[in-house]
């Protein structure tokens, strides 16, 4: 129970404002540090500074994480933000065997966590994100496609030209390539083209097939969006509009509704009048 | 009448989910092991298993699809998902002589079966098929203008410049690349100039045009697109709109209706005091 | 006044379906033989033959101008699509004194006549010119800040790089290259950092105001193609609910005249009614 | 009280259509002369005819600002068309140390002025301004990613290509060739891939993630600009359908009342009757 009364009072404390502001300051703070380790110059003067600067915000952030941990138990790995987080902050802490550039490099990817900590952030890449889904069937449809023409294309091209098709993956790199319409033609194709003059039959479709395939998944994901946005809007005047005629004609039902008691009332007055004369 | 109830049995046969899944998962395993071929290192050690699982693979198909012309008869043929089918399993068939690699490269075709056999990727590719017709007239007018120019350009540039535009076939080829963009100033056209300082005159425009062609062709499909999906809300809107407007004044109509009826009661009840008052 | 029946029956042969359909086939007929004239293995076996076909075409177009001209007089001229039939044809009488290529490559633009001559192409060059006029801001817009680098772009490094920036015409042509972004950076924008290393200042803000120029110009051609598409059907669907309330609302107006009608009568019968009770 | 007659008199005399008109054409003729100026035979031959006229320019351009300023005071400094005019015209004064050329070609950008003194270039110039800040939020997202790709690219690849990656400057510059597609393969990423085979990894990424940003950011725009164009219509079209709702149903309750008051007068005159019975 007392272990539950710490969690909550360090759920309290990492959901606080000002807590959270000093997180995003740290980020930001730690940014340009990062960005000012790739001047040599500025390293020369003060990299044993920007060293042990990086050592502090990765233990601000290590205790930032290990108390989210405490407060939240395992739910804290249920949002993808804070593995997220727990990834990029972890980079920091690979053993420095594969060369040194590249785990320095990784270790900027830390830096990603302003959009994970800035709410308005963290919408933006959700609904990058939430496109996603909707574009699934024409990127299951074009991987396909692309898988088997980068198959086709190292069992035809491989074994002359080696360095562009020679195993799968390249291949795949090369196809991605000429997808991006980069030196297409005049950096590949015209040198495979002497070697086989059919080359283009190969080449051509599958630039228009990807070009198309690429166009429809943006025209798709442009008209879901644009219905989304449209149709909130519509929905809105015709609820507005429904409203009215419900109004309007409840106005109406309203008076004919009085119009019949009136008449009713006339009906018992001339019964009553009846009565008179009768009686 | 034996062979209809064959028949009837063949095709209830490949109509079974579980055949169609049998056929689905024997295409998967047939993509990855023509990816596992393209791999020198793999080939090396199970050449021959790849070999004779290809093989099989092919009997596979063949066999489902002799199922299929004998179930459905010349109706096999009335899908173009049959044919093309038909077409990519057949190019297993074709004999090994114009070299190899082109032909070990056309067999992988047969992974594209993935797109007919799964009902989704069929409702994708059927997508973007429709979306073709649609964009016809604008298709022609740009083929008209692409031929227009690369007759052109071969009657101008080829003598000068064979690799490019020697041949009418090299000419479409050349303007292709520069309809993507693709080097077309460094590439072509600044070399064309220094023989021909007018060139940019034919390929400026050129570029312009087909641009302008290509951002209409897709604004259409655009526009085409957007309307169906808005216009099918909008439609669905309009008649609840409609339904309400009639329901309403009809309770309205339903209630004058009674009126009606109560005033034309009381003029018999009227009538009936009068013939009282009179006798 | 003869010369007037000459001219309608002029008219009247000139716009028959059949005469019109033969020089369509004529035109057809021609692009093929010009295709061909690109081919030295076919100039050299039939080259006389397509020379002679080529003067016989000539004479044929001619003929249906002159007699179209003939036929409308002067109005001949008021149509764009007549102007452009009469220079592409006049080209082929141009003197071949400029060097045979340029001119045998020009005479080829006499194949554009398909566009000219089928309806249903010259609506879709008439769409495309449509489009035009409401971008016509954005495109003067775009043509002096292109007009303004041009100009900054040859005073500043035109002296430096002759071949790109040497001359208004030469910084003309470089900034589109650049603007398509072909070969921008590896091929100008880093050789022209070399000497000049603000360079990028230059160029970069050149790219992001041009790329973002012509996005909304697309965007603004999309919204009007959209508007007027999604409007007309729109318009439409409000047109048939206003009409569905006028009569809904008039059947129900029309039955509470009606009730009007019956209780003037039944205040006519009970002014009646007490007449007689008076009486 | 003299100053400020002064000063109404300088407002109304620069806000005349001739002297606009005036200073419209002098901006259009010193284009004209600036364009001029790019060539060296013209320059050879009136250079110094050029010289004098640019600097009259100048005291125009001078004298109209200052009247400006002194008519609006510091309100002139409210209007950021006002301060654009004053710092392109400002660069015709700056000192002429750093080289001539850089600033013989700043002083172009005066011609910008037809985009600030034409009100049609206003508004369109505006237009593109206003698109902005609905793209904010995407245009942050991208500048962190970009920043963060930067500082990486710069740590991994710095040291061994130093002319693409060797500060976080050249790392931006080449990482925005990357995203316009610019030899990223041929020209940077292959080279890069001999020395780090998984660089790939790194610029792939990038790619996908900035062309899928701005292909958001585009679609944004698109659906905004959309949005507003196509509700300005649905409302007015809605409004229309209210109102005719509206009054449709006012002339069937205007007709219910008449009906009630004719109602009430047959009870009126039936109560008469009865009271005539009575009586």
């Amino acid at each position: 129970m007392e272990a539950i009364g710490m969690r909550d009072r360090a759920r309290a404390f990492v959901e606080q404002d000002n807590v959270r502001n000093t997180i995003l300051g740290v980020i930001i703070f730690n940014a340009i540090t990062l960005g000012l380790s790739t001047s040599s110059m500025v390293t020369d003067q003060i990299g044993g500074l920007l060293s042990v600067i990086d050592r502090a915000v990765l233990a601000i952030f290590v205790a930032e994480l290990a108390l989210k941990l405490f407060a939240y138990g395992w739910r804290f790995f249920a949002s993808a933000w804070n593995i997220f987080d727990f990834v990029v902050v972890s980079i920091g802490f690979l053993p420095d065997t594969r060369g040194l550039s590249a785990l320095r490099g990784l270790r900027v990817l830390r830096a990603l966590r302003l959009l994970s900590v800035v709410p308005q952030m963290r919408a933006v890449v959700q609904a990058l994100l939430d496109a996603l889904p909707g574009m699934g069937a024409v990127i299951v449809m074009l991987s396909i496609v692309y898988y088997v023409f980068a198959v086709m294309a190292t069992l035809m091209y491989g074994a002359t030209f080696d360095e562009w098709f020679g195993t799968l993956g390249r291949s795949l790199y090369s196809l991605f390539q000429i997808m991006t319409l980069e030196s297409w033609s005049m950096g590949i194709v015209r040198p495979v083209m002497i070697e086989f003059p059919m080359a283009w039959a190969f080449f051509v479709p599958f630039i228009i097939i990807t070009a198309f395939s690429v166009l429809n998944l943006f025209i798709g994901l442009l008209v879901n969006t644009m219905q989304t946005a449209v149709e909130d809007d519509a929905e809105a005047e015709f609820e507005q509009l429904r409203n009215l005629v419900r109004s309007e004609t409840d106005i109406i039902d309203e008076h004919v509704k009085e119009l019949h008691g009136e008449i009713r009332a006339l009906r018992a007055e001339l019964a009553a009048a009846r009565g008179e004369t009768d009686g």
